[in-house]
Formats: C-alpha cells, sequence, structure tokens
C-alpha cells in the first residue's frame, strides 16, 4: 500500500494512492498514518480490506498539498557515510561500524514544500536517502533474527545539510542536520511487503534539471536490515521512527570547487524506485 | 511554581508542588504539562490563580510515582563541554563555540525511575545537568533580544552517557547518549520566574553516597542565554523541546583509572539547588 497525508500543514488527513493512481480518503477509516497505526495489523488490515473492496472514496487531487506521510513521527536516526561511492567522493574511510546521528522530527516537512537556506549558509546540500519507518518496538534485535521485521515500510526523505555547519562549527554533525524544514518526507510511506528487498532500489536526485545523484541501495555499506539490528543495540527503535539510511555519491560536497552548494531559486528533485518523487524549491529563510 | 506530573508511567497526571511542600491536583485546570501549556500565558496564569487562592485539592503522595515533568517532549537539545572545570578534567580544549548533540525525547523518564546500563557496557557515566525548558519558539534569536524570555522555567537533567559508544565507536557522540532511560528528568518544572538568574545555581551528584560532582552554573562556559541565542541559529527551538546545558567536573570519565564507571546495583543522587533532587537505581538492560 501507499500511505499518505494530505491537506494543510498540520491538518492534514489519511489517505491512500491506489492501484491506479488515484487518491483514496482514509478518514473515518483510520485517524491518522502514525506509529499507532503501523503497530497495528489489525487496523492495516481494515485499510487494505476496504481499498481491496474498493470503499474508499476518491479524492480530488487538484491543488491538494501532500504532507509528510507520517504523524507524530518519534524520532529520525541518520546514518552517515553508508555508501561506498559516498565515502570515495567525500575522502572518508569506509566506517567500520556504522555512523550514527540525528535529526529532530520538527525538521520533517512534505514532498513537495519549500527548503530553506538558513541564514549565514553558504553550504547548503543535497542528500537523497531511503527512508525506513518503524512499524513494531526493536531493542537489542538479535543476531538470528529478521531485521526487516520490524520495518513498517520504506519512504523517499531528503537529508538537506549544512556543511560548514555540520564540519566546521565544532561539535557533531547534528547542527548542520536540523535546520528548520531540512528532512522533506514522502509523497508516500510504501508499506514493506510492496517494496520487498530494500538493498535494490534506484535513488536519483537533480538539481536545476541536471542529475546529480544516480545511485542504488546495492551500493550500501550496511544494509538496512544491518542497520536496524545495529542501531536497536543502542537505542530503542519505537513504532513512529525514522531511519535515514544514508546518501550516494553526487552531493555538492563532493565536488570540485567550486562546489555547486544550493541557493534560494534553484530546485531540487529526488526519486526512488516504486517510493515516489519530490520536488523543493528553495528560498531564504 | 513547581509544576511536575504524577502516576504510573504513560498516565501521568499534572500536578503542582505549593510553597509548602504539599502536592496539588490541577486535573481539571489543565490537560498537561506540556509545550502547548507552557505557550499559553492565559492558562498557566489560571494554574497561578487557582493555586494562590488555595483552590486546588490536595494529592496523596504516598507510594506515587513522579514522572518526567514534560509531556510530548520535542527534541532534547545537549550542549557538550560547557563547564570549564570539565573540558580540562577530559582533556578538552574549551570549545570556541557550544559542542551540540541530540537526545531522543524517547529517552526521557521519571527522577526515581531506573536507569539501564546498556548490554554489553562497561562505561556508562553519569552527568548532573541543568535542563532549560522552552515556553516560546525562538528562531534566530536577535542580538537584542533577551534569550531568556523564550525560556519556561527549569528542571533537573541526568544525561547519562556511555563512554566507549560516545567515543570509541565511530560517529557521533548521539550514539552513547540515547540508550533506553538515558534522561532522567525532573522531579519538577520550576518556571523560570521562581529561578531567576539560571547562573547561580548548584549542582551536587553522588554515587552511593559519596559526591562525584560539586559545581555551579557560574562555571559554564556558554550561559543559558547565549546557548539559547546560539541554538535558535541553527535550529528552531519550539515550546515544550528541552537543553541540556553540559556538565560540571566530576564524572567517571575524568577519573583516574580504574574509572569508576557505574554498575547495576549502584544508585545516584543529583540535586540543583531550588530544583530538587533525583534518585535511580542503576540495573541491567
Amino acid at each position: 500500500m501507499k500511505l499518505l497525508r494530505v491537506g494543510t500543514a498540520g491538518a492534514e488527513r489519511p489517505a491512500l494512492l491506489d492501484a491506479e493512481g488515484v487518491l483514496r480518503d482514509l478518514t473515518g477509516i483510520v485517524d491518522d498514518i502514525d506509529g499507532a497505526l503501523l503497530a497495528d495489523d489489525a487496523a492495516l488490515g481494515r485499510v487494505r480490506a476496504a481499498a481491496d473492496a474498493g470503499e474508499l472514496p476518491a479524492l480530488d487531487a487538484t491543488g491538494l498539498r501532500i504532507g509528510p506521510p507520517l504523524a507524530r513521527i518519534g524520532k529520525v536516526v541518520c546514518i552517515g557515510l553508508n555508501y561506498h561511492d559516498h565515502a570515495r567522493e567525500t575522502g572518508a574511510e569506509p566506517p567500520a561500524e556504522p555512523v550514527v546521528f540525528f535529526k529532530a522530527a520538527d525538521t520533517v516537512v512534505g514532498p513537495y514544500d519549500t527548503v530553506l537556506v538558513p541564514r549565514g549558509s553558504v553550504k547548503t546540500d543535497w542528500e537523497v536517502e531511503l527512508a525506513v519507518v518503524i512499524g513494531r518496538t526493536a531493542r537489542y534485535v538479535a543476531d538470528d533474527e529478521d531485521p526487516l521485521a520490524y520495518v513498517a515500510g520504506y519512504a523517499v526523505a531528503h537529508d538537506v545539510s549544512e556543511r560548514e555547519f555540520q564540519i566546521e562549527r565544532g561539535g557533531t554533525w547534528d547542527k548542520g542536520k536540523n535546520c528548520e524544514t531540512f528532512n522533506p518526507l514522502g509523497p508516500w510511506l510504501v508499506t514493506a511487503d510492496e517494496v520487498g528487498d530494500p538493498q535494490g532500489l534506484s535513488l536519483k536526485l537533480w538539481v536545476n534539471g541536471e542529475l546529480k545523484q544516480d545511485g542504488t541501495t546495492a551500493e550500501q555499506i550496511f544494509s538496512v536490515a544491518e542497520v536496524v539490528r545495529y542501531v536497536s543495540r543502542f537505542m530503542v527503535l519505537y513504532p513512529g521512527d525514522v531511519i535515514n539510511t544514508g546518501t550516494p555519491a553526487g552531493v555538492a560536497l563532493g565536488a570540485p570547487e567550486p562546489k555547486p552548494f544550493l541557493r534560494a531559486g534553484d530546485v531540487v528533485e529526488l526519486e526512488i524506485g516504486g517510493l515516489g518523487r519530490q520536488r523543493q524549491e528553495l528560498k531564504d529563510a
């Protein structure tokens, strides 16, 4: 299923995109798309049954904003340097174990919302990422367990990054990862059953129409399964938590000088195979 | 005012500790102690008026659990190496600008709840900290604005830290700061008017009755006001966000070998002048 949330920011309603590409209203079937729903197999079953039976009313998509496909996000755990080609372009050694940092849930916006270049920023950068949405509480996932059983679904994430704030201003990467609007998510949350193997997805990102990132999750240093297991040993993952699993090569930071960092007026488009497409215009904060 | 939340975990009710030390029920006056309340001067005024008029019913404190004094915490921003004496003991240069890292809100527990030593941990450490609770949205706080006007109140925070996970496992500090139960908060949220100047507060921490940390916020490298202004230029601070403002000297990491890291059975007590006292027993996760 492709689950989404439509309407003005803060007042989104739950919806479903059906196999014919028609937007269907989930109001009355579920309260919202959130961790509580994703942890509730019976409720998800009701959504699926209503969709299969053709009982869901169509929504007029004209002019309808698409919000982030997940409400009440707990935490956004991010994995750094998780693609062989991206580690090479930044001059970093491939990490021996996953690099973990955080984005606050309040940085999450819809897939077509404006992204703000922070005041004083000269190094705002793009990163297309596969976002993993947790559906079951994952705590010390054992070696013989399947970590993917804790995953409810997947979405496109844009891990917008300010490189000076991240790298040159002291402290940890979080300082350059948590600016306002820095995590467009969506358009859809695609349930795990529909995605299948998460290690064969193509990821693409364009800036002003020019293809900048063209990767595949097959290049991930640590697979989605390995990441979920690993992170669960340092913190508890709850339904409604998100993991941004890293970006492939092709970011501005990895380009020759003068590096083409983002400025107001730029347009970024992102796409992951089967998970849909985002488009953001940059404006000054 | 001293605001708190009492009852079983996940089902706490709002309460107030009055000037005589009597616990008063706020049920019916406010829904909960959260960012929405702290941003609502009228609602806070009603609480104050009801308390002053002696209209709040007393609660029997016998056997009543005290939860964290804040519900629906957005994000927990943490400042590292923010005391001159602590920077010295860890061998670090005092930072030129605040070091920022994150704890997830789901690490927050009550002030007397159990703290879990993570599986595989041999370097679990303590840190008493002044927590700042945000009451108004702070976004690019200007040089001529008073950053303390964005602060709703203060509380004791225990920034429990796993030093191997934090420092020796690759990536950023977040990996050692987000284990389950790693942020006891409370007992009270003391409103800013009652605290006054946040730069003259004593902080103390004992392990098994032995005084380990004995500091003062006067030793902070970056004051609460400077921290709020600084952080607001990298991310938006919302009502219900928390900033842990760093710890003074005396942590296990700063002790001579063999460093006295925490183990199951240890008891940690923390106190900040005017903000109350915490006590946690350590158990294995």
